[in-house]
């Protein structure tokens, strides 16, 4: 999409520091890093999110996502790496371009847990829930 | 394996409330929701991380996460979701048995982003982290 930041990464018309490419992929570093090689892997197809991301992407998308917390782990030796990603903006999406953030993490680094990130409880019984998202 | 308790929901020796389930995975609401409908995907065949997942069950599994995104996102109506993996004890990963979090979020339910939950910016540059992990 012409005017979507990582369709330009992808076409090279922006730089970036790229780590790992295949024909489905770009995997890259982000500019504003959360930890030393915090990376996005980003589909080269252009789809907001995973939702419409075509099936056929799906696998070698998160194949590309191994391949990425593999070489972390042997270049950077961290501790752990959290994976994720935000889906729309009330999640905290800013690109409308689907990317996996990875971010090696260290014992002692004062981070949390993907889970960390909302406090939401619900009021009704999770058999509620149950029902209502099978019902 | 005997004593990990994902082991133990997939193969229904400990109750859960599964909302999806196919040859590859198995998908159930957490028992401590942080939101209304967080749900956990997990591959039935155990593995203690993505990098330990085989390949061939890579892409089943995320697709289940695309299922199950699509169906909470129906179900509940959402405005996002998150969508993460904690790897290793570093990143608050408590159960070693591989397990995709997604987490739908409201418009001012006071969460953040993924991103959000470290914030140890490296001291070397992205240049010199590029070469570190390309070199």
């Amino acid at each position: 999409m012409e005017d979507c930041l990582f369709c330009k990464i992808v076409a090279r018309s922006i730089p970036s520091a790229i780590i790992l490419e295949n024909e489905h992929i770009v995997a890259f570093l982000d500019i504003m890093p959360r930890s030393p090689g915090h990376t996005m892997v980003i589909p080269k197809v252009h789809a907001p999110n995973i939702l419409e991301l075509p099936d056929a992407e799906v696998g070698p998308l998160f194949l590309a996502v191994k391949r990425v917390a593999k070489l972390l782990s042997k270049k950077l030796r961290p501790d752990g790496i959290t994976v994720g990603m935000n889906q729309g903006r009330a999640s905290g999406q800013e690109v409308d371009h689907l990317h996996v953030h990875l971010m090696p993490r260290w014992r002692g680094d004062g981070g949390s847990s993907v889970q960390s990130v909302v406090r939401n409880a619900p009021k009704e019984s999770v058999e509620d829930i149950l029902k209502r998202i099978t019902g």
